[in-house]
């Protein structure tokens, strides 16, 4: 008899309909004999129109009463879902995040989940319910009511999976697993059966949507077994595993990511003398702007460049701080860019493997792709590139590394 | 510096143009330097949307359910209000019901509050804060989501105004305040300055809307002063007070309740031996229908007719229940009328003043309208007419007893 966390999102409990037939596939599992928690969010649309709400009252409303208002959609969805479940005749009691023992920080609208005592998740269980936790939100030590931020939902599941050391957590959405790269981009692309926690934390990074990059962190750092599948389709998804099962199949890149949310800016002219990266650095970060790729030439005349690349929301504003920092320390122009895109290629494998980067500047350099700028982990490497060949890039990168065919990819083999 | 309690109703906090309205009303008491706190009911229309949901996923909802579901109505509405108050640069925070410290029985979806310790209300009014408090609801000593049942945030109000030594408790409702009968019936009803906590209960059973009977019975239990008045205009309201305060300027009779919502039930032939009350009440009681006036006419041959009202929607049960007994007991035909209204006169000026029945009979009379029950209290006399006459009865004893002279009438002046 296992424990499961199962987590269903907006998309899944979208309408009554949808509610209904989360209930059903929860009661497979039931009247299978499993133990078995839900995690779900608010009802796709709910979020939203309550967000309005707020905005027609306030257009900048305090994030503790966010919180509270928020907090409603996911309140609304459990008990409806117990309501279902209670149709199919089976025993189901709904929990707050509150109620299921989840106690966060108190920083509003994105605290961190400080730890979970489930007490009344147990006790419900053991009276043989099919127990309904709210996702995305919690309670502070001194009882008010926050939310997790974005993706909250899956680190309610993955975190109440951890503290009631579930045998599985199943992470339901609207695709059925994790992909070498998007199938809209590549029609060859192939779901996954297996991905390690490192890789998915790339993947999440770049741009995958399938989990938020905190819930796989999460899940990593307490071994929490997760699988990722479809509401809507039959299928064994995807399983995040640990790295050293089963090493030997490992295929040296996994997967394409990408993404399109990031701008590039540089500053060029800047004295080559210690200190000009946190010069340049430091006021971008206190302006509350995360950087993401960060890369300095060698330059001439004990001048150098710096670039690096922000998301597109910050463009302007990051802009308008360089500008005020170029003149400080006597550098010169403030180029950007906001039409680039940047491509990765992810995989454990590619830490004993040479050759790899070679192999993927070779792929792009034949579809006469120009590279702006590279970085690269032990897992992955990417490069941003000119938005209009993203497509074409992800191809060309999907084909080389033979990601379009099933089992196991060896270099060299 | 005085401490309030204000609760405002569905149709006060409709929308957000309506919320904001409340918030400004609220402002000026706080910016006067009073110390307030704020009860509100779910925005108009939403309760009854979350029903609809309800009734789409299980015809029979569970009531624990049922009341996590139904809490998020007002939750939504104390955090809108809270943003209300803060663009007008009001401090505000708001509580649900269990982080107002409210206490409930566990009777779901009609909990009685146990005890309430206001705890973090005083302590978040002591910062200077507007305390906005979900009505309806409260938490079980165990931890669950009730809800008090129909005019629920009333009686939070007033329970919070008692727990908290308030020195005012206002209801804003729709209407500005209580009348000596309903306006849209009796052109010249007249809003009363002050009525009884005894009088607005018997108005409040007999079908005045203004107030829930519970709400009124706490209120007067527990000593707390009452004001209703208007959302929507300004005006000083009803005050609601002890009898003894101002007794020699009290009015004989100070309101005409009525209400259509009743059946009456004849049993007849009931054999006039002791107990057959017992007889034909206890099933009645037992198949949970409640009995209002009861009447026994005294008979010939030893037999008796037995005539009493129930609501209308329990008449057909309270019809087969009668049938059962009277084939058992051996009596006769059991008659039914659902077509009957209830009139009373209101006031406690009537315990000391000999004549006022008459004076009811003999204006109904005048008017040919035929009494077929009567019923009577120290504070009010009530009878049972045919439906078609109640405008009519309304009528004539509003101008018989002075009513819609303003100022004090008293008998013989």
């Amino acid at each position: 008899m296992a424990l499961i966390v199962q987590k269903f999102g907006g998309t899944s409990v979208l309408d009554t309909d949808r509610i209904k037939n989360v209930a059903s596939r929860v009661g497979k599992h039931r009247l299978r004999g499993d133990r078995v928690v839900v995690v779900v969010s608010a009802m796709g649309g709910v979020t939203d129109n309550l967000i309005r709400l707020a905005g027609e009252i306030n257009p900048m409303p305090s994030e503790r009463e966010m919180d509270m208002l928020l907090a409603t959609g996911e309140q609304t969805t459990i008990s409806l879902l117990a309501m279902a479940l209670h149709s199919l005749d089976l025993p189901a009691v709904s929990l707050t995040g509150a109620q299921a023992g989840i106690v966060t920080d108190g920083v509003h609208s994105k605290a961190k989940i400080q730890n979970i005592t489930p007490k009344q998740v147990h006790a419900m269980l053991d009276e043989g319910n099919v127990v309904i936790v709210a996702g995305f939100q919690g309670q502070t030590p001194d009882g008010r009511i926050t939310t997790l931020g974005r993706g909250g939902s899956d680190l309610t599941a993955i975190a109440m999976a951890a503290a009631l050391k579930a045998d599985l957590c199943q992470i339901y959405t609207d695709v059925d697993g994790v992909y070498t790269t998007d199938p809209r981009v590549v029609d060859s692309a192939r779901r996954l059966e297996r991905i390690t926690f490192e890789e998915m934390l790339e993947m999440a990074s770049l741009g995958s949507k399938v989990l938020q990059i905190r819930a796989v962190e999460f899940a990593g750092k307490y071994n929490v077994p997760l699988r990722v599948l479809s509401s809507f389709a039959e299928g064994e998804g995807t399983l995040i595993t640990f790295e050293d099962e089963n090493a030997m199949e490992q295929p040296v890149v996994s997967g394409i990511a990408f993404n399109r949310d990031e701008a590039k800016l540089t500053i060029s002219g800047v004295p080559d003398t210690p200190g000009s990266a946190l010069r340049i650095l430091k006021p971008v970060s206190d302006a509350n702007i995360e950087v993401d790729m960060i890369v300095q030439n060698v330059g001439e005349d004990n001048k150098t460049a710096f670039t690096f690349t922000v998301h597109r929301n910050d463009f302007k504003r990051a802009q308008d701080v360089l500008r005020g920092i170029s003149t400080e320390i006597g550098a010169g122009e403030v180029g950007g860019d906001t039409k680039i895109a940047k491509v990765s290629i992810v995989g454990v494998g590619m830490r004993s493997h040479a050759g790899v980067a070679t192999k993927m500047f070779e792929a792009l350099s034949n579809e006469g792709i120009n590279i702006q700028m590279i970085s690269t982990s032990e897992i992955k490497i990417s490069v941003v590139i000119d938005e209009k060949y993203l497509e074409l890039a992800v191809r060309a990168l999907h084909s080389a590394f033979e990601l379009d065919k099933s089992g196991v990819v060896e270099e060299g083999m």
